[in-house]
């Protein structure tokens, strides 16, 4: 395509976030036999004798990924950095050291810098994570934060998305759709204070769903569940951008296929009120909602049996083969099938 | 203070960098024995059994770090690697693994994009490194770089900034002020082109301290010859700020004082000949410019003989005990005081 004699440039938008990363990542070759897997997994791992050390990093911008108006800088920093950890708990590892990149404009005051780092401080607690470095400079709008989580397993312990198995079974760990229904509420008080800010809203109702967006817990408890349990998961992934989404990563990256039930996925009721309350779908919300940071992992169905009966854990499908495409059997009895967005209604099936 | 009934807020910049992130990282402590080096050098350091891992991120952001008037998009990506490549040899380590964060706004196209990469994979390519995964996202202004580059060292190898004892000798590579007399051709050739974009620079006699600024090279030439020679520094750091602010960083952590000389402080004539048309001076250019990406190290006197004669690293001074001060002989013969600034004059010594 021409315009003006000068070539049209590509939207960026266009390709999506994993087309843009796989296109910009198309045949990078490795060159040291050490790195074990590098980019399309959680986390990057790299051999390190008896044990291996997994990586990872992930970028939050102020206006994409929270919004100031109702994000405390507290739950902020703890977010980031529970966000991370949630990418090494996904690869099956512990995670053990952070560092921390920020880009920061002047209209922060060093007292919101402090409130930023006692979150990510406390999160480091509680977790029990070294914070070893990182970088702090200007930035000309905005906040930028940037944390690379560094992680620690036994080297045939490690999960990856591509392990899963025909006949494995699909499990996810706590419930879904909560984070977004929280985020729905957070935008919704921060129109009605725009329209008048001397109106303080009641918004205990919904204090569930709004600590689901604000401050996730990574699942550490799982991986201790499943080491516990003797269980090494086929795959493994965290929930970052919707049930369906992830779903599709494992199916993709392990070859397969999968089905899921709508009447398994484990919902909150306090999610579902929410979602009614704003005429959507509460299974919608827990497919295509994203940011609840839950485990979704594959196990063989010979493991079945040793968490079966936990609580913190879900069966919600099985993997098949990969000719039987993506599918979600609805609680009104239809199949249809599974996409990034939710779902679309299959025809002739 | 008080200001109107609110507590008055601290401004950032009234900390300076090293003192913002000094605050903020203050009393931290570390849950894992093998962290071995957590804040306060070029890169966090773990401890892996036989050999340690090397970890360091640095951010790069649109309209602080670059301009992007002037830097075109490959120059920019090979040079957010090598800046963090420097980092990891300034620990005497070899880089070896990538993560990339990118934030950008939409006004990038896919080809910038593409650019970018072409240049953070010809870094990779030439210094054999694996880019092993990292984070693209959306960011409501501009763009922002934020790189991991993962290192591997024999642990005894490691080289910290805190290992320096009096007598031993200060050596810098390379020539220094270059990054910074290319910066400054680049900005008046951008006020230039926006007092007449119809006008077609000559800047072909700049190409040296412009490929300085736009293309530093990390120093791993350095780390092969010290290691061919035997020599372990026993302090080591990169330039990224300017010769003086480096010297003082080697001094805090190790508890020394330094003396150099004006005249055995490297300098290309094309350099000098640069600052004389800004009316500056060259030696300034050298201890306060930055982005030089040097490697500015200290030796036992017994390794001196070692490489004496090697054209690639220069004696500039010493190391003697913390009492002595920071101090730099200038080719005047006046004793001055060494500062983060440059140096100031010292009265009565």
């Amino acid at each position: 395509m021409k315009n003006n004699g000068k070539k049209e440039l590509t939207d960026i938008a266009s390709l999506g976030e994993f087309g843009l990363i796989d296109h910009l990542t198309k045949g990078i070759k490795h060159h040291h036999p050490e790195t074990i897997k590098g980019v399309g997994d959680d986390a990057a791992v790299i051999d390190n004798g008896p044990h291996a050390t997994i990586i990872t990093k992930d970028l939050l911008v102020e206006g994409v990924h929270f919004d100031m108006v109702y994000t405390p800088l507290k739950h902020l920093g703890y977010k980031a950095v529970a966000v991370n950890l949630s990418d090494i708990y996904a690869m099956n590892a512990q995670p053990r050291q952070l560092l921390v990149g920020i880009a920061v404009s002047q209209r922060y005051s060093l007292e919101g810098l402090e409130e930023l780092y006692a979150g990510m401080r406390l999160a480091c607690e509680r977790y029990k994570i070294d914070m070893v470095g990182g970088d702090t400079t200007t930035s000309t709008g905005g906040l930028f934060l940037s944390i690379t989580a560094i992680g620690h397993a036994e080297k045939e312990q490690v999960v990856y998305r591509s392990g899963a198995k025909p006949n494995d079974l699909l499990f996810v760990s706590g419930d879904l759709g909560g984070a977004y229904c929280g985020q729905l509420v957070l935008q919704r008080e921060k129109q009605a204070y725009k329209a008048n800010p001397d109106v303080q809203p009641d918004i205990s109702k919904y204090s569930y769903v709004i600590e689901r967006q604000l401050k996730p817990e990574p699942r550490r408890d799982i991986i201790q569940l499943l080491g516990q349990k003797g269980i090494r998961p086929t795959s493994m992934i965290d929930i970052s951008d919707g049930l369906a989404s992830e779903i599709l990563h494992i199916c993709k990256n392990s070859g397969t296929g999968a089905t899921i039930y709508e009447e398994k996925i484990p919902l909150d009721q306090r999610m579902a009120q929410t979602a009614h309350e704003f005429n959507i779908d509460p299974t919608t919300c827990a497919l295509s909602g994203g940011e609840d940071y839950e485990l979704l992992f594959t196990i063989s169905q010979d493991d079945y049996d040793k968490i079966k009966d936990n609580s913190l854990v879900h069966p919600i499908g099985h993997i098949s083969g990969a000719d039987q495409g993506h599918n979600l059997f609805t609680s009104s009895g239809q199949l249809v099938k599974l996409t990034a967005q939710g779902w679309d209604p299959i025809k002739g099936k």
